[in-house]
């Protein structure tokens, strides 16, 4: 069975950033935007609307436990998203049987817990987050520190209620992970060099 | 200023073996109990009773900024708690003085706070940590699991309390470390030598 690495992440914590110099050590596949690419292709959406749906809560009435057994949806707004949920599986699950990957986001965890996957969080302080959100994205230099938090929170609420909607699990919370790293004070590479040594450490 | 890495752990997890494993390969000290022996030694209370108080939840009702300004205690009940407090920060202190070292427990993340320590905190599932405690306590051998986890359940309110009361800090929260570490399906030794890794990448 192939050896899969996936990657929950705060946004601006540097989670991409880390997941690809694994990628990259390890010699393994790095997938992130490409699965939403993947499922506008299957499901004949345009590719924003995806990343709409994928990065935005769903409806949080909805019963939690749809990601164990995807039973006939009654509610027709509802339809929509779980579509996309499904092509989501399919599309990471197709993704670990290729090869060994590292995967950023989008449930990868869950979806392919029983490949029993190396499960990694990746978090940091709200002025580390911040200030690499500036970095990343130039034009939001007119935002206040205060602006950028209060999008940057927004994030995190749409992450942490589609995770729980799929899951039934709370993003983020240490016993849903192998690992959780802290970026504040970390340099990226020696991180990922780290982790490697963990990993694999015969390649060490 | 001498390097610290302090660790945080839940009972079971293989906090201490990872502390001891990572001053082994560092060189640095490591001091766990021998906290427990110098507040006996300076306070000229028996080893039995500090260590009784060290992990005895302190009263719940007492106010938390203890930890920030150690005022006059109106309640003589408390007295004794709170001169172990100072005196173990005195001794953490002291430790951290003295040489590069791994410190396991006893807030010595929070009282070592303006050296920038590296923070660990090491947890793994029920199952896990009910194994290794049988292993590590034959003795309790006639003990069912539910019994064990019982037990280890309370130690570990016990420690959130006494961290909670001490810093104003939530025990085991990931935003309090710099990594957070399970043990469930680890090999200690092999992320006591990724950790130098991370930390010391210099000596790989």
């Amino acid at each position: 069975m192939n050896k899969i690495i996936t990657i929950g992440r705060e946004l601006g914590s540097g989670g991409r950033e880390l997941g690809k110099r694994l990628a990259d050590l390890l010699g393994w596949a790095y997938y992130d935007s490409e699965i939403i690419s993947g499922i506008a292709q299957k499901t004949e959406l345009a590719e924003s609307y995806v990343k709409q749906i994928v990065e935005r809560s769903p409806v949080a009435s909805f019963p939690i436990t749809i990601g164990h057994s995807f039973f006939p949806v009654v509610n027709p707004g509802m339809d929509q998203t779980t579509n996309i949920y499904i092509e989501q599986s399919n599309i990471i699950t197709e993704m670990a049987d290729m090869s060994n990957c590292v995967i950023v986001g989008r449930c990868a965890d869950y979806i392919l817990r029983d490949r029993n996957p190396f499960k990694i969080f990746v978090y940091a302080s709200p002025q580390s987050r911040i200030e690499r959100c500036r970095k990343k994205r130039p034009e939001d230099a007119a935002l206040s520190d205060r602006q950028m938090w209060r999008n940057i929170r927004r994030v995190d609420r749409h992450r942490a209620k589609y995770y729980m909607f799929y899951t039934g699990l709370k993003w983020g919370h240490k016993n849903n992970y192998d690992i959780c790293i802290n970026t504040t004070n970390a340099d990226i590479k020696s991180v990922a060099e780290a982790l490697v040594k963990m990993l694999a450490p015969e390649q060490n």
